[in-house]
């Protein structure tokens, strides 16, 4: 039995979100389906709704940080049980055969599925994925501010977990946003002296709150200046172009400028800024299934979770426009109202 | 007693080297003196010569690569008797007390002075440096070619030592020439998968007899897209601009490409070459005092040398003229004649 699925779907680029249906065809045996209670929203919804990617197809369904309940099972699924809370996150499917699924690097997948690119998301009644992808929440971790964590969150712990940052380290975060207030959270509980770069004045009581030692204003060239090969790893969790040979300086010897706000701008990059000092530039997507699973440990265990705006699902155009605003402080999470709609 | 040095000095930016002496001083606690048997050419010998950073002051004796024996000691030297055969390279004195010496890295020493920085280097019968800047050459390794592993050597080992090249890994190596016909030799040894990338038609035969499982000619457009998504590292060792996002391309996810060749052109480096399959660009200058005592004994054990043309030391210009003519294979070494000449 596959039902329809109610959505709302936005008809072409730009467009607004309008209630829409469609049928999910027949579940897949390696597959499950998630009644969604919550769903981030993320600035990829908004560049997928946009086609800034050139690769979004119409009628959209945004969506890909759903958080709900598995309410029907593939007959080959593996280590999840109906009535399990999970997250699905950019992933809808990992083929767990390339080189790197077997490494355990599923977020670089050959053949994945990506949750809203040519399919449709979580801003829905119900989504479906493979079994690999969703993942089972701890249960003392907070469920409806989970959503965040499976885009916005795993972009940030993600590299810091895989590139192994230490409890030693000097950590700085550029950008204060829905990423860097995460990232603040996560540095701080990874035990690093942790350092907020931010352009907006408003922000630097937020970010102590959030876990940094110290905040800097980014135009102030004299407080830039001073920090100076200080830093082990920093994180640009902002999308616009920035001083990068000024960041590179601020890097201590074998410090690493990593970036995961996608600037469209090419980043000048002199050599010299690089090879005196060993220093690396990085960048990185979504995390490995292993990262997230450990993620999630980690923010029940340091009770690290995303400070959101919240609105009703069907009110996603009013929270979208907020989103556009970028005044959110600091995400949004869609909350299902559709158990309240007659079908 | 300090008796004066011979040497060979340029008097004024790209000068020919002229028979030239001076005074060193008395001998410090911490210091020795090496009476030199050979000392490798080495570009930044030449860079210093032309003035090209700015910082060269004259008369000027190049020379960094230096090898021979240890004929003076100051009274606070440790681990080095008279007699011994070390070698000398970029760092002449390191201070063993800043953050980055405590840290064994004394490559970034923050009070670190350079051989031929403001002081005379090994284009001379004889040349002083800090004790801890004097690597003794273990027995089985060939002294008379060994000059040219103190800088062109560490500068393509360190990066591979310490970030950690596994042999597992496939590795590429940008440029044939001083660094690069080492790189391969390493890279072998190290039980990688070893690709060459030339542009020059003559050297394919060449980095194969180097180390090198394929070579890949750079200007062949069809096999380099073959290479996409291949290597583990790419080491590039040449020095002009390069397609950076297309290089990006050829490294599998988590990949590094790496310089060590100081272009001086900004590299314009696309996020997206970065961040999708979580690429990192780096650089390095010389390694760490570790770092080439473990290269000399792994040169040892694997009887990796350089490939030199030799010169005897008083035609020091005819070998510089080879080195500006880019066409030596791959590296000069010059051979003190100074004993047969008299004082």
């Amino acid at each position: 039995m596959s039902e329809r699925i109610r959505a709302y779907a936005a008809e072409s680029a730009g467009g607004s979100l309008r209630a829409f249906e469609y049928d999910p065809g027949p579940l897949g045996a390696e597959e499950l389906e998630i009644t969604i209670e919550h769903c981030g929203m993320c600035h990829s919804d908004l560049s997928m709704l946009d086609n800034d990617w050139r690769n979004t197809r119409y009628p959209f369904v945004p969506g890909h940080e759903a958080v709900g309940r598995v309410t029907a099972l593939g007959d080959a699924t593996h280590g999840i049980s109906l009535g399990d809370r999970v997250g699905l996150g950019w992933y809808s499917r990992t083929c767990g055969h390339c080189r790197q699924c077997i490494a355990g690097r599923q977020n670089h997948c050959e053949n994945a599925e990506q949750t809203i690119v040519g399919r449709h998301g979580g801003y829905a009644e119900r989504v479906r994925c493979h079994w690999s992808c969703a993942y089972p929440l701890p249960k003392n971790l907070d469920a409806a501010s989970a959503g965040p964590l499976f885009c916005g969150g795993i972009t940030v712990f993600g590299p810091m977990f895989e590139l192994g940052v230490r409890p030693t380290d000097r950590v700085g975060v550029v950008g204060i946003g829905g990423l860097g207030h995460l990232a603040l959270q996560f540095a701080r509980a990874f035990g690093c002296e942790v350092t907020a770069f931010t352009s907006s004045a408003a922000k630097h009581e937020e970010a102590r709150g959030l876990g940094a030692h110290r905040v800097v204003a980014t135009h102030d060239a004299d407080a830039m200046k001073a920090l100076q090969r200080q830093f082990d790893f920093i994180l640009v969790t902002s999308n616009v172009p920035l001083d990068w040979n000024g960041y590179l300086g601020l890097l201590a010897p074998r410090g690493r400028l990593h970036v995961v706000g996608a600037v469209l701008e090419p980043m000048a990059i002199s050599a010299f800024s690089l090879i005196g000092n060993a220093r690396s530039l990085s960048g990185s997507p979504v995390g490995s299934h292993g990262a997230v699973a450990r993620m999630l440990e980690f923010c029940a265990r340091h009770e690290i979770k995303p400070q959101c705006e919240r609105f009703p699902m069907s009110k996603a155009n009013d929270a979208l426009d907020r989103l556009r605003s970028g005044k959110a402080r600091y995400r949004i999470i869609l909350d299902s109202d559709f158990a309240a709609k007659p079908a």
